[in-house]
């Protein structure tokens, strides 16, 4: 409990030294997204702002405000994309949530659980549109091509995942596409989004979009991970769905390019039989192969490399916090 | 069975007619389509070659062509809407059947029903993305800002409707209101593109954009009317769901305006039960408030509405064909 107690503070601490350049800001976007998702019907609003609060940490956001302040200028675009780009990952949340059939997020009930799968679905609809419609009243067409480009890959790598179920020959590099697409390529183009609309350089556009892709693969692995060893109480989201759903990851994917023979026809008849859906049954073999500290290692490879492609930006604040963030999301637990 | 037949050569040539004044450029459309809705991962490859045959007629993409022709130019801006609202409507037809849980559509499977609903839903917001990126290749913004206002308002209309289920209290205003915002919406908006994109003056905008609104109002109170008396081996799709899903469309909620006392409490019982989700059920009270009649009535006015708004528009056989349209969909039967 004590334990579960500390992480919550260290994550709270984190997230204000995270939040502090960019602090006011933020709260320009919070009444962005407020102002926004409300609706004058009861039944709209009532679903459209429950789902503005599922977000939580607004960790996108921040990395689009602070790469625009790494880039050396902060707008009103910024608060305005900062919004869309929040909407958007609400709308992939509520709908991963009817695709995983996940009844909590975030210590609250998720749309699905609450209200039914045909509002979710529609409630993430309507998040995309809306975002998109918000992304068009900027001057140009530049932001609708970065994030509509950006979305279809989210897509396209959420349709590859769903192609691998139960795909145990799915290898490293694969996976690695895969997170890349559906979770690393929102990350990039927060960054993008932030360098881009500070007028930075080709150069430091190029660093700070590569920085978000890296980060975004680190946090995936992470996020993997915690669904395998994470702590549902702490998370606040349902966990072990990845097994249930028969979906690879990184550490299931390395015991199964190690382990051989007997026993991998052993674990291969387990992962394809009820039992195999329980995270219990399948700690064993992580353990033997030392598959979880492997994933960790992993995760911190490209927590590093994002931090080395944004060493070159000048000295700022905001440049201190993007170097941080890898880190965190390597080392959260919730 | 010869009767069946008819009806099929009916729309047959009627389609014919349509496509006459767009056919080359339509056929342009579908090199896009194909061009745009290719993959180079073989799971999401299918799944979006599949989807893309499910919007069957293009009456969308023929509707902004027409409206363009009608407008005195097209050109290869056109073409490239006329793709992009086509990939819309397939991926709200392709929502669509995740809610209604329907499993088949232009007599072929729906996505939910070859492959599940998870597909379906990341299929949709595929094309959905998909199309805005595509939306934001062209010059200016403004085909994003009309498609994105247009496409969350259909969302919106259809998060009423879901509000709205077994809701027999709902009025033919707020019924006419949400089968504006969830079909005539779109149509509107492929209205406006056509004239927007031809240079056409703001009346005439104003003008076609009204008459697509109409249209789509006519076309969606046929729709319900087809959903409760249609044939299903002469549509194609899975019928019944709106009296399944409890959703009040025209003809049931011009009987319950009408029933009184005993006779409507007995109604409201036989809706709230098993057998109220059932059309043979329903059909005898539909008969005796002459409420087919009624809702085919509303339809033609709205239908009638919609060709009085381009009535000054210059002779073209683009304005003669758009002229058609109401009739068309008003007494279609598949």
């Amino acid at each position: 409990m004590s334990q579960t107690i500390n992480h919550h503070d260290v994550t709270t601490a984190a997230l204000e030294l995270i939040y502090a350049p960019v602090r006011e800001e933020l709260s320009e976007v919070e009444q962005i997204l407020r102002r926004e998702l409300q609706n004058e019907h009861p039944y709209v609003d009532e679903l459209v702002r429950y789902g503005c609060m599922l977000g939580g940490k607004r960790l996108r956001p921040v990395l689009l405000l602070l790469a625009a302040k790494a880039s050396g200028r902060l707008s009103h675009d910024h608060l305005v994309l900062a919004a869309v780009v929040e909407m958007i990952h609400t709308a992939t949340l509520i709908h991963d949530d009817v695709l995983d059939e996940a009844d909590q997020r975030r210590h609250l009930a998720t749309v699905n659980a609450r209200w039914n799968n045909e509002s979710s679905v529609l409630l993430g609809d309507y998040l995309f549109t809306h975002s998109f419609y918000l992304a068009s009243t900027l001057g140009s067409t530049q932001a609708c091509q970065i994030i509509g480009r950006a979305t279809n890959i989210v897509c396209e790598g959420e349709l590859r995942q769903i192609g691998s179920r139960g795909n145990f020959e799915l290898d490293e590099d694969e996976y690695l596409e895969i997170i890349d697409a559906k979770t690393a390529a929102l990350c990039a183009c927060c960054c993008k989004l932030g360098a881009v609309y500070a007028a930075a350089d080709d150069e430091k556009i190029e660093q700070l979009t590569s920085f978000g892709r890296n980060l975004g693969i680190a946090f995936q692995i992470a996020d993997d991970l915690l669904d395998i060893q994470g702590d549902e109480s702490s998370t606040g989201k349902s966990l072990g769905t990845d097994l249930e759903k028969q979906k690879p990851t990184l550490p299931l994917i390395r015991v199964l390019q190690l382990v051989e023979g007997g026993q991998r026809s052993e674990l291969l008849n387990l992962l394809n039989s009820p039992e195999g859906f329980d995270r219990e049954s399948i700690a064993p073999w992580l353990e033997q192969f030392g598959a979880l500290a492997y994933a960790k290692e992993r995760a911190a490879s490209f927590a590093d490399r994002a931090r080395r492609e944004i060493a070159d930006l000048p000295q700022s604040s905001a440049k201190s916090v993007l170097a941080m963030l890898p880190d965190f999301v390597v080392m959260r637990t919730a």
